[in-house]
């Protein structure tokens, strides 16, 4: 479980005297999520999430709460901060960074279609849209230079064929680095479960605290290898019809650069290694009291080689 | 009727192609309202309200905008406003002036009790704590200055009696201007019909375009004087239950100074004023195009002859 900083009804109720959102009614730990601590919090005037920073560095908050500030003002259904009497985003509760945001309505779909991915690749369109006016900026911190160290803190874990699998796409993806794609804010970590429906539509989009700035095209590789699987539990090929649909849906409202088309399978791989190290990383190098939701590393190993080893990759004209 | 300025589904749809809400469902005409064009707008992302300006200043329309997007982000329940990808919440429609903001949910009351005036009680306390750090700034555009230009134009439709009340009670006034008293943001229209209810719960406050920096105290008499009466069509005497349920409610967030109990019944009073003379001013001197919705001034007449003439206003310690 991910609660690591125990917060009381009362100091709860004290701390949200610093806000205007009323009276505390009710609180519950969520215990999905592996880098913050968070609880679903009720009051008088409506239903919100708190986060306590566990890890992450102090100087990069501002940066994602910003950010979903920006995108909720521009009706993109991510998670809006609430701003304390102080008129500042982020406070502090028992010792940790905190800030309190919209909780979004809807349920996150275990099996998305080509219809959800059709939603899913609007939805990514309008974000990218509406973060162009966006002028934080964050350098993706799960990008190149992340994938290097963090390489090097597993290698010694890995047998002989992930070894050389690992060593030959990092080679691979330092002939690569798109410096003339579209760039901006990108979620980074748009998986399933970052992701809420009601009647097939998205009614949230949450989690930004892997945001950072990147390729948009990154944002749509993270996305179809997690979203566009055949089969997520066993053929982890991309399914053309709602890969399709996702990269459809998407160039319809940010038709996409000739550019991005011919880094469309590179993306795919690096979107692939990104994760494949993060859980290496999780399994082999945990931090105390991180116990369980550490995710299978073989699952995006295996993901990572398919789309090494394919000859193309789905895409849209 | 108040559409004063039609929009068709193919203006709207590519208006809406600047925002990050999605596409065009359905767009309804609002019949209420006097001062702006509305209409309820959905999308397939959400709900919506659409205002032309009609005859707000430009130069004033930024203050009402960022104010409701101030409130908003700080939790208090008030439309929205929604930035266009130039990242801005004005815009052009039709020639006119136009914005985009949140539809909230709920209802008005048409009598509310003492639970419902505690409620808005601790709303309007919210509302004036987080409006503290606002920083934008516009004179309450319905204030002594206009008190007096407004009389101007409408004396020679008044008769003896209602000339003598008016005149003694523009002198009355202007000896009393409390300077010192807590001043900030105040929507100072908060009507029964700008208020949305939910499970006794209000969910929104809406039609923040009268509102301005003046003495806080000014926005609980305008409530009062709508809210708290013994009988809005009758017995126009403020309810002593009711009274003290506002009052209790808000002070309870924001404690009075002394200063404000001296002025209450002042405040009463010019309250009362502001709103016999906007009334008397649209019946009299009604723009073209505005067929119905002139209240009638008599109704606050009487509740200014009453405040006038009362001994004391419920009050709480």
């Amino acid at each position: 479980m991910s609660v690591y900083t125990p917060v009381s009804d009362t100091q709860l109720s004290e701390w949200l005297r610093n806000y205007s959102v009323g009276t505390l009614v009710g609180v519950v730990p969520i215990q999905a999520g592996i880098e913050n601590t968070n609880y679903f919090v009720s009051t008088s005037q409506g239903h919100y999430v708190l986060t306590l920073f566990e890890r992450l560095p102090a100087v990069e908050l501002p940066f994602y709460l910003d950010l979903m500030a920006h995108l909720a003002r521009h009706g993109v259904p991510s998670p809006a901060p609430i701003a304390d009497l102080s008129d500042r985003y982020l406070s502090h509760l028992n010792g940790k960074p905190a800030a309190l945001v919209t909780r979004l309505p809807g349920k996150s779909m275990e099996r998305p279609g080509a219809r959800e991915c059709a939603e899913l690749g609007a939805l990514l369109a309008r974000m990218h849209l509406a973060g162009r006016s966006y002028a934080g900026y964050l350098e993706n911190p799960r990008g190149p230079k992340w994938w290097r160290a963090a390489a090097n803190a597993v290698r010694s874990f890995l047998d002989e064929s992930r070894l050389k699998l690992l060593d030959e796409e990092l080679r691979f993806q330092s002939l690569y680095r798109f410096p003339d794609l579209p760039r901006g804010p990108i979620h980074a970590d748009l998986f399933r479960d970052n992701a809420l429906f009601d009647h097939g539509r998205i009614t949230g989009v949450i989690d930004f605290y892997f945001a950072g700035i990147d390729c948009l095209l990154l944002d749509l590789a993270v996305c179809a290898n997690d979203w566009c699987l055949v089969d997520a539990a066993g053929d982890r090929r991309l399914d053309e019809v709602k890969t399709r649909a996702l990269l459809g849906a998407y160039a319809g409202l940010r038709p996409f650069v000739a550019l991005e088309r011919g880094a469309w399978p590179v993306m795919l791989r690096a979107a692939a290694l990104r994760f494949w190290l993060s859980r290496l990383y999780d399994l082999h190098l945990p931090r105390p009291g991180m116990l369980v939701h550490a995710h299978d590393p073989e699952h995006f190993r295996e993901i990572l080689a398919l789309r090494a080893g394919a000859a193309e990759a789905p895409w849209v004209e």
